[in-house]
């Protein structure tokens, strides 16, 4: 192997496959099982050439792929890994960085705190914060909530909105916790009115939920978590990355309060996978509960390490690619593409609301859509796989008080107001030959 | 941003940097806080060129670099981001696939099984096992360990010797489970006929400990684990990359009657960061603990989704990595490295013990040579720190019986016998003019 010819041919893939990825089918249409047969069944004895890797990706894998990376793709929390987060990954890979103790890599540890005080700064959040990242939200919600347990014995409840992720289930039933979830009101929003927290370690509050994009009242929630000592996890995964701009910051009102909070630049800030931004006000009680070191990991070093406030012992350098994503393109370009993707949104939500075949079914607040074509649930389930399966574009869906509807997000960095228009163009043209 | 051109750039900063990695001072020499005081305070306003982010890597961040790409790196256990994993992960960043269900990425998730069954025939593991890839053996021992209580009700005890890895502490922290560790023999291996399993849910036996890569005998307690009907988590993080050499699979015996096992071929497989195998035998009791799939996930597919047998939702494509790294290496690639490092490993400890001065601590199974001074602790240990400071090659330290001794551990798949004795070299050298 030759890593220079190699990786040349390797880059220039990636190059075409972003230029060309607007045209693939955006959901891979294969069957379960069908890649797994079509790949040998043993690995080779003696060394292939990268040559044949490629070749087997454009023959074998491409088929199988569903392209997030597509303008197109509008299902779950489009999301994009942009350009200067895939050469910084590529970077980062060549450097190979273990992240265990601060000396392993003193610059994954310092630019990792960095780059989470710069996105803080970005999304206006409070100064004194301890940010690192985490994998997803699913592994910053175990991490958080088992502070919260231990940071308050006996207290073995925790609550968030019946809107809230699944996530908080996992890690709930993970942990040994009991988990309520309380009902919302028309908005969606958890009442704050109806918390009762006397056992409750914790409440999760969501900004962005992922059914729906609701906003929980975190202020009003943060004063009752103030006057029951209860921990108070934000989580902003999806929507967290809109605060960049100003003019979205009013949904978060409160979450400066929070003692941790979780946004995926991964999702919505054209952060590569996985990229978990989480911070908290105290990070001593992390320690507490994830410092841990043996003997043969001792140092002379004063520094504390960043294994010692999560669950894994080794971690990625992670933060090149945020960095890089931060700097390339900047808080105004970070803006303009958050408030380009929530224009289109509102765009097609208008759309929708002026066409009397199709509702709009939620109030909006960030790039998701939730709308139905009035008629059964069972058509507006039909409809889903028929515009999926057109290759098109991909979209999901959702119950809302028991309907069946459909989501249209967006958060690509490459979808434009004619990809969006194609969206549309799809749904009316699938309902109408149905 | 042209992505083609900055690509060049970041692909030649590699490819250089591989080139000269042997020449850097290992271990970083900064003082903690110095990378910090070097960065800006804030995220720029707009957007900067990539170019400037090479130039900083150049210029601020590779002081502050451990380089654990060097090939005398021969601390913690030293491992290798080989070229064809560097560039499958420029693959892969590019595709930005995220794994939550088998639909949102089928290739991910195929690949991830069939690339686990490629390892596992390697590595002479029965058919018939789950595989997928965790980020650490941290998160695959917390997975386990919650599987293994969730199927013993009411047995809240682990059971480990005393030279496991600190991850099992960790890991029953998190979930609350009572942690017991068993005394050792002589070889620092765990001895089966002093376990009482009546209350445990589980017993972790380690192949290939961390401070001094003992082997607890597997057979053994797996008959134990039988009777007792204990769950067996066997922990090859390190080692277990050995058995693709059918002549080191005698210390594995009995493995495949584990109930999980973890291997981590980011350590010795010359795959990047992170990348833990991960097999079960009991897939299903790994879904009863982690399946939840709320309505917005909900797919028309057959299939189970990775998503459903770990913590995290949504996954990194790591598995093209590994692939790329088992074709490009092939078994006989992968079994002439590890032979390699095996062979270094026993020169060592040759001039180890064939000099007075120094003696040969414990067996060595493995690369790891366990080894001290003859001398007080305090002289080791600044001699550890004198070694590290030159910056020539970078050792690590544990303690055994409550001494302080020295660990050359050989892992980089780059290192040579010149490298090996340049550590030795520079070792006399330092003790010589303390």
């Amino acid at each position: 192997m030759t890593f220079r010819e190699d990786g040349a041919a390797a880059l220039d893939w990636v190059a075409a496959y972003l230029d060309r990825v607007r045209e693939l089918p955006v959901l891979s249409q294969v069957e379960p099982g069908e890649l797994r047969a079509a790949l040998p069944d043993s690995p080779p004895e003696d060394p292939e050439p990268f040559s044949a890797l490629l070749r087997d990706l454009d023959e074998v894998l491409l088929p199988g792929l569903t392209h997030w990376q597509s303008p197109r793709f509008f299902a779950y929390f489009a999301n994009t890994g942009s350009e200067p987060g895939i050469l910084a990954e590529l970077l980062a890979t060549g450097l190979n960085q273990v992240g265990i103790l601060w000396r392993t890599s003193p610059v994954l540890q310092e630019l990792e705190e960095v780059t989470l005080d710069w996105l803080a700064q970005l999304l206006g959040l409070p100064e004194g914060l301890h940010g690192h990242i985490e994998d997803t939200a699913s592994t910053a919600t175990v991490a958080a909530l088992a502070v919260a347990r231990d940071t308050h014995p006996g207290r073995r409840a925790v609550v968030c909105s019946e809107q809230a992720h699944s996530v908080v289930d996992k890690a709930t039933r993970l942990l040994e916790l009991e988990l309520r979830k309380a009902p919302v009101d028309d908005d969606f929003r958890l009442r704050p009115e109806t918390l009762e927290l006397d056992d409750v370690c914790a409440v999760v509050a969501t900004v962005g939920t992922t059914g729906v994009a609701a906003v929980d009242p975190v202020s009003a929630i943060a004063d009752r978590c103030d006057a029951a000592r209860a921990w108070l996890h934000v989580d902003a995964a999806y929507a967290g990355s809109a605060a960049v701009c100003p003019e979205f910051r009013h949904h978060f009102a409160g979450w400066e309060r929070a003692d941790s909070i979780v946004v995926n630049p991964h999702k919505w800030l054209g952060t590569p996978m996985d990229c978990s931004a989480f911070w908290t006000r105290r990070p001593e009680e992390f320690r507490q509960t994830f410092s841990l070191v043996p003997e043969y990991l001792r140092s002379p070093d004063e520094a504390v390490n960043l294994s010692e406030v999560s669950i894994p012992l080794g971690r990625r350098f992670r933060a090149l690619k945020l960095w890089a994503v931060l700097r390339c393109h900047g808080r105004s370009g970070l803006q303009e593409k958050i408030r380009g993707h929530v224009r289109l949104a509102a765009l097609f939500e208008e759309w929708v609301r002026s066409d009397p075949e199709w509702e709009a079914v939620t109030p909006r607040h960030f790039s998701l859509v939730c709308f139905r074509r009035r008629g059964s649930d069972e058509e507006n389930e039909r409809l889903l796989e028929r515009v999926n399966a057109s290759g098109e574009v991909f979209i999901s869906h959702t119950r809302v008080r028991d309907r069946y509807v459909l989501r249209l997000a967006i958060g690509n960095f490459r979808t434009t107001e004619d990809d969006v228009r194609l969206a549309w163009d799809v749904l009316r043209r699938e309902a109408a030959t149905a």
